[in-house]
């Protein structure tokens, strides 16, 4: 008899309690799916790996899965949802070879690494306006007074940001379109996607795995630039082609589509925004109170909900407590070298039983070094 | 207890027979260890979509990878070899993009549709002479008598032709850097790897699944355009970064790893070669010598033994052997809309029993319609 949920007799709640910074966490139910995919796609006698992508059977998952996305985020019909290669790194080109016309200004918020990227990359095609930045102080706070050039193409902003710990609470106001880089919180929490008009994100943090990106683009900002875009990065021919203007990357796809399921089970991004401020209050919490430990981002307001930075008073515990967290089976917690520390990254799929037992560990760990 | 080789109690024996264009069948082992590693990756308690990109568990998978293809195709040390996002497709505008000089000229043979998406990007950058082509002829043959410009910065060739069923039987002779799309024959048979310049190929066909694509390149043709390139689009960079530039399609990359560990392992290209030679020959010979069907290639000499495309001499017969072949578990056989008819794929993980029932298949309709 087989088990459809638990294939290999592995007990899941054994597993390590991840807080990876992405790729991360994901729901177990959709492992346990794909894996079975992987040796049988839905009775087809081939694997997930081994179907045409222009049959019926991927082409209703490419279909799901852009559909879900479109009614998680509550998108007007003027947006169109696609799923592409090169992860965001490609966005940061894509984006302005797209939007911004030679010789003309973007306006980006330079809210740290990944914001620095996307700037780079504009400044091939045209002119950039860094309207605001946080880089005087380590990224550790979100830029609120800031002006956008009338004349912008557009503003781009990282709504959250990995490797500092912050994140924007509020959309910023402002006349141009606005793009934004959503690869590290992207349906963690209710927000009028409507005020934007590009958005992208690597899949593998918040909706599936490594090798996919989701651009959701208002189809009335394309076609207005005048230089010639090799086909590959040109959005108006993946809309044309349904997203499958090349072989996509499937798997990628499919893993999405079961994440962006498991999420509308759980009851879309109102449930989840949900159990996602309870995991970060409880380690916030735990942080602020334990006198061990120390918040990054001084400011409650500009603090991520889904990257949680922080250090310990004192220095010569910093490589103990990461050992201690290990023989703990939490694993991932490293701060990334730019901001020093730990870094704990509560995504969507992550449990609120693994905040737990973090914030048991953090007070186990302050009272034996009293 | 646990069964390794067959956790689903799926009798692989009775599948399909996938004679799939791409994605499309894979090794029944690769199919097994990477199902399981979906669940737990080598016992770190999380699948192989939850691990960092940059801990050691994925970097080794990505280094065996690169290393199983340098050996394989016993490649010199001037070659780099990386596994980038976006297709081959992708390719054909990065390979331009980084070796052609605007106002400069690249040498382009047309066999088809995908020289033709090649060439297309190539002239966004600079000029491209279409030094042979087999246009005129429905692309039925290999160009084999033409002159490459000696000013060219490269020749670029697609070796195996998946729509027409066509394939370059010898490696043309050329004295400017030789590139070519391997998508659909890499890996397929003996070559001189290092006659090549730059060697592409979408994954999907005989490395793996659908979402990487493995570029081999010198590192000595690389740096001669002043052009500004893109970040992500710059080869340069991806070797710095040892293919890890941004977060790699790590599945997709693990899937090759495998793939390429089970070609090794079944004696290498020399090896697999001798079965392919034994599966085209097998269907040719059914296809020339069955009164009912005829190959659409007629020179021997230019026939892919990847991708078989043929017709039936009745038209009235010709979807009443789709669906015979379907009843009789053969996939994948329609023949691209621009060839029509048939094409057979007949990839490396293809097993010899595939072919042998495809045959028969035809044997008996044959028979039955006489």
């Amino acid at each position: 008899m087989e088990n459809t949920n638990n294939v290999f007799n592995l007990d899941r709640n054994m597993k390590v309690h991840n807080f990876n910074a992405g790729p991360s966490v994901l729901p177990n139910e959709v492992l346990y799916k794909a894996s079975k995919a992987l040796i049988d796609f839905e009775g087809t006698g081939m694997s997930i790996l081994e179907i045409g992508h222009r049959t019926e059977h991927f082409t209703a998952v490419m279909e799901e899965a852009r559909s879900l996305v479109r009614s998680l985020m509550q998108l007007e019909d003027d947006f169109e949802v696609l799923f592409l290669h090169g992860g965001a790194s490609t966005q940061f080109m894509q984006v302005p070879m797209n939007l911004l016309e030679s010789g003309e200004t973007a306006s980006y918020v330079d809210t740290g690494v990944w914001s620095n990227k996307g700037i780079k990359e504009a400044k091939l095609f045209g002119y950039v306006d860094v309207s605001g930045s946080s880089k005087d102080n380590n990224y550790n706070f979100i830029p609120k007074q800031f002006t956008v050039p009338p004349q912008a193409r557009y503003l781009h902003i990282t709504t959250n940001n990995t490797i500092y710990g912050t994140q924007w609470s509020s959309i910023p106001e402002t006349e141009v379109p606005l793009v934004a880089d959503m690869s590290s919180d992207i349906l963690s929490r209710q927000m009028d996607f409507n005020k934007f008009s590009l958005i992208y994100a690597g899949v593998q943090k918040n909706m599936g795995a490594a090798g996919a990106t989701m651009v959701a683009v208002r189809k009335s900002i394309l076609g207005k630039v005048t230089r010639k875009i090799p086909t590959i990065l040109d959005y108006r021919l993946h809309i044309e082609n349904g997203s499958m203007l090349n072989t996509p990357p499937v798997f990628s796809v499919y893993i999405s589509m079961l994440t962006l399921r498991w999420l509308r089970d759980q009851g879309g991004v109102a449930a989840i925004e949900k159990i996602n401020n309870k995991k970060a209050a409880l380690l916030y919490d735990e942080i602020d109170h334990n006198p061990l430990f120390r918040a990054n981002v001084p400011n409650k307001e500009d603090r991520s909900k889904m990257n949680v930075t922080f250090t310990i008073d004192k220095a010569e515990l910093e490589e103990e407590f990461l050992k201690f967290c290990k023989k703990e089976d939490i694993v991932g917690i490293k701060g990334h070298r730019l901001a020093g520390g730990y870094r704990a990254s509560l995504y969507n799929a992550l449990p609120l039983e693994s905040v737990e037992v973090m914030v048991e560990a953090m007070k186990y760990f302050s009272l034996k070094k009293a």
